[in-house]
């Protein structure tokens, strides 16, 4: 048998490709690196922990994808480019096959973004994996969620409901046959964060936010840090083959406006850039749909029916410690 | 009773002091920060696990102090200036003392160091803290670990052992008498990041690196990057009160040369620069003390005594997953 590995053997074997554009990579105190000039830093963190954002004995490949996708995200909400990630890792044993696995989906997906792991840390403890990545924006086109104005209309990227729908079939509510649950699943477990669509919508978009706690719950964070209501109109919120095939009308419309974990872009553009949008959705092959408009007033949100009745909402948003 | 705060509540009562460095601070989806011009950035990541790196029911306001103290430390080591930090937090619950005491002892110790704390996370989990910090050096003196050369003084700051020796009275190993056990508590509970004398050691030390691990398995880090070898003198290893009272010398040699998590800073630096060296620690009122050289050959450390013969350790660094 072979002995158990250190941290700095975990270290070596798995997390120590190359960064190309770090001065000092994995290996001393710190990492150095340099941002580009006139670029802004844009930095973010995020934490997932088992048990409360995946179940015990989720597969370790697509934990490392998502760990990295959900950062990524920020950093596409915020318009930034990505550049540097640092990985911290809570382990209950240093299984190599795990490590492995979790270090081959994040360095993929990483790859693919141009993220050069540059740092982290590995310890005893319950999974907790912790993620900051810094990416680069010219300070005056980042995507802020203050900078939405009354007019603005309101568009999503892709569509919403997906992964709360995996977790509603996953939890037994409901039965989801295939490909629909395939789909779901994949949504949940390997969420593809809109980094490009972020970095096109500099210029473009007065605020932006991702899709992680509900898009009507992010929707309010945005109206929050601008000073401004909304009304959206429940019809045009975009439907994946699999929330159109479900008939529980009650959980679809949780799903779409309250699910979270769907990390798509919700953002505001004034209606005179509607055939830029459109543009950049052709372009990109992604669908980009305008849901409702940014009006005057507190900063809630009505959801409108066909009729134009305010609609009701259980559930509103994703809170850990609710 | 009040109703147990949402993780929006939490970081609006307990992490949302004002953090002027930032053009966007906590609650966009990324802090957004500009370095200063031709400053490298320094990127360094720990995370800190109940179980692991304290017990349970440690003391909050203490453990915000640490937490952060073992990041500023790796700055330190890199002779990075501290500038911003992110914080996330897995917490069992939300409990409102506990997240005012330990925000009390964060916040206390970023604003000696003048940290901007600037983004971060709060979930539900096993209590685990990870922290980042980012700070600034200019790129040519940074204080890396592969800078060592043979003929180099190696030094050492304060003193090592001390939360080593507390560790040995908590599990009752040994007894300690006040106010040595209030001093070894002192300084494994809350260390005191040596950022100043990182700093200062910019041109000045041709490598560094901070004592998180032991003395020997530092310098062992050291050794193997500038590819050198090390002779430590063990009577010339600096000894704080509590050790030098401590009568079991195979203790006490665990401690000097193997403890950790001391967050002294370990340097190498040329003998013509002794009386530098010397005046340094005059200026910050800290000891620092040579305690050896470093000599051509493998990356090994010889300790010897004061008849110049080898002595064994029985264990000469940690490692959480041994």
């Amino acid at each position: 048998m072979r002995p158990m590995p250190s941290e700095f053997e975990i270290i070596r074997r798995h997390f120590s490709r190359a960064a190309p554009s770090a001065m000092v990579g994995v290996g001393d105190d710190c990492a150095l690196v340099r941002s580009k000039p006139g670029m802004t830093l844009a930095v973010t963190t995020d934490m997932l922990v088992e048990g409360t954002h995946f179940p015990a004995g989720s597969d370790a490949c697509r934990l490392g994808h998502k760990s990295l996708a959900v950062s990524l995200s920020d950093l596409a909400a915020m318009g930034a480019d990505p550049r540097w990630g640092l990985l911290s890792l809570a382990l209950p044993a240093a299984d190599d096959n795990w490590l492995s696995a979790f270090s081959e989906g994040f360095y993929s997906l990483a790859a693919r973004y141009g993220v050069d792991l540059i740092g982290g840390d590995t310890t005893r403890g319950p999974l907790a994996i912790s993620v900051t990545l810094i990416g680069e924006v010219p300070v005056e086109l980042a995507l802020r969620r203050d900078g939405a104005l009354a007019g603005d209309d309101i568009w999503v990227s892709g569509s919403t409901g997906e992964a709360a729908l995996a977790l509603a079939a996953l939890s037994g509510r409901i039965a989801l046959a295939e490909p629909f649950i395939s789909q779901c699943l994949a949504r949940l477990e390997t969420p593809e964060p809109r980094v490009e669509l972020g970095g096109r919508l500099r210029g473009l978009a007065h605020s932006a936010i991702d899709v992680s706690d509900g898009l009507l719950a992010d929707l309010g964070h945005i109206l929050e840090m601008s000073g401004a209501g909304a009304e959206v109109s429940y019809e045009l919120l975009p439907r994946a083959p699999a929330i159109a095939s479900c008939d529980d009308a009650e959980l679809v419309r949780e799903c779409l406006a309250g699910g979270g974990d769907d990390y798509e872009l919700l953002f505001t553009a004034p209606p005179a850039r509607r055939a830029d949008v459109d543009a950049l959705s052709a372009d990109l092959g992604l669908a980009l749909t305008r849901i409702g408009s940014v009006v005057p007033g507190e900063a809630k949100t009505r959801l409108l029916d066909m009729q134009g009745n305010a609609l009701a909402l259980a559930r509103s948003g994703f809170d850990h410690f609710r």
